[in-house]
């Protein structure tokens, strides 16, 4: 198969026997063009495959039914589930979706933004956790968040981060456990995760127990983060709760107990966070606090077709549930 | 803010002081500039924030430095992987990702294709389950596939299928199991998965066992398939070793076993198929076919950037392994 060679406008022209201003006519729909004229250029651009040029076509368009997403990663049954769910709802309303994966990685989410500016997507949606890319704020272009303070005329639609930490120390708690521990992202960053720390903390000192939280990078390896929970069993207090980041940083710590001779829940009791589908399925024993994840991808996608129609929008913020497994 | 009012070109000539053919041999490092016009259009240009409209550029240029990709959906472990390692390639080697999910729908399939072609994507990774878009041969355009037939010059990397039904079903015939039932997709499809199958039914008759598969099709609902696997355990004859489809039929096999009051691995053997990361870190002790996902993806990766040079690339078959969890 010859690589590459795609049939142009002229190629169009000579098969039919016409000018290339008429092809370009029964391309545009503009001007007097006879049926028998149109037809026979159909039939040459159906035989030569020819596809026309949107790309050209844009120039005279405002907009280009694409929008692009910016993401940590696509790898994570969080993330997934989100971007799939957007990705859904953008194509019924006709777009097309560009998506960009930053791995955490502030350089790499910086060039795809330029990339996806300079590809004058109609709109963005970002989920990404670096900060300092003012460039959001700076371009013309309709945004919308999700779960992150991008800038300040940018809406955000998160799910309620300090109801979450509220109902997964409060189940702790309620079970007995007094030494629990909450595992989360760097402190560094203003995250909104920080506000289900907040709840943590908040709730423990109104108890009078200790709180104490482990922050771990989000690149960390899986062989380093194992490290770092290995320490939650052999470093005192002898811990019998665990209010975990996610329900993949849960799975780790349920499997890692097991090695140091707890029992769950009798020894320790976990509850995750996200409660993605596929979490659900393959850890349907996990309890763990769910986030409304499809409400919240197509609230993001409502959200974003009304800014890019002008009108502006208000940030929304989502109640969670708590799922009910085995490990609390 | 306004919405959508981009900066043109006239507005930096403007700004500027200066001509817009200045401004345009500007961004196209083309003609004699002195270094103080230089320096006036591009503070005109960041201080309107202005970006070039690479849709114009590329008029001028053969590629697009996009890449399509089309897949069922990115909420499963499997293709989340896949599509985030050939995305994270992409990117290492200047390729933006243009993705559709078909979701299994060959309407929305033939649509991206579409649309795909028409922003001139450079190349097509492709790894979807419908025929007959013959688009695919049709279209001039450097095209890989992922474990599908797509078209007969289309190289496909894919792993080892016949291996992978070869191994789990001789784990199981090797624990003890006699009565053993798999799980695939619809049998009128010639997708790549029915070789999982033929190598099932081969050691079954071998072995003079009865081969049983249970079929189901791609867009069946959670419930719908539970209401199927139901059998498994409610038909003739009792069961005691099954070789799934994928790792999520695997684990909501193994949440019915326990509704039956089978135990697992003394009752009832189960083998999955996948072993992706999400998989194996939320249910590590199941016992599954691991396909080399990353590797998968980086080989499409480079057959596809060879093809888009114009090289003449072959498919390539990977083998597996087998991940020996407990359940098997």
């Amino acid at each position: 198969m010859e690589a590459n060679h795609r049939p142009k406008l002229e190629d169009v022209a000579a098969a039919a026997g016409v000018s290339k201003t008429t092809v370009s006519r029964v391309l545009n729909h503009r001007g007097y063009l006879s049926e028998k004229t149109i037809a026979k250029v159909q039939k040459a651009m159906q035989e030569l495959d020819y596809r026309p040029n949107i790309i050209a076509r844009q120039l005279y368009k405002q907009r280009t039914d694409l929008v692009g997403m910016i993401f940590p990663t696509v790898d994570n049954p969080f993330f997934s589930q989100l971007e799939a769910e957007m990705e859904r709802q953008l194509y019924r309303n006709g777009y097309k979706v560009l998506i960009g994966n930053s791995q955490n990685d502030p350089a790499k989410e910086e060039n795809y933004l330029q990339q996806l500016l300079t590809h004058q997507v109609d709109g963005l949606i970002v989920g990404t956790q670096n900060r300092g890319l003012i460039g959001y704020q700076h371009a013309n272009l309709p945004v919308v968040a999700i779960d992150q303070v991008v800038g300040k005329n940018i809406p955000v639609v998160s799910s309620d981060n300090y109801q979450g930490g509220l109902l997964a120390t409060q189940r702790l708690l309620d079970d007995g456990c007094r030494h629990i521990i909450h595992t989360n992202g760097p402190l560094g960053l203003d995250t909104p995760t920080q506000k289900r720390r907040e709840a943590y903390e908040h709730l423990m000192t109104k108890n009078n127990l200790p709180a104490i939280t482990y922050h771990l990078d989000f690149n960390i390896s899986t062989i380093d983060k194992e490290r770092v929970f290995r320490r939650i069993f052999e470093e005192p207090p002898e811990v019998d709760g665990i209010f975990a980041a996610n329900d993949t940083d849960a799975s780790t710590i349920i499997n890692l107990a097991s090695e140091y001779g707890k029992r769950i829940p009798e020894d320790l009791k976990i509850v995750g966070y996200d409660g993605s589908n596929v979490t659900r399925l393959l850890l349907p024993g996990l309890t763990t606090i769910q986030q409304p994840i499809d409400e919240m991808a197509d609230l993001a996608v409502q959200l974003l077709q009304a800014r890019i129609n002008g009108q502006n929008v208000k940030s929304v913020v989502l109640p969670v549930t708590i799922w009910n497994g085995k490990t609390a």
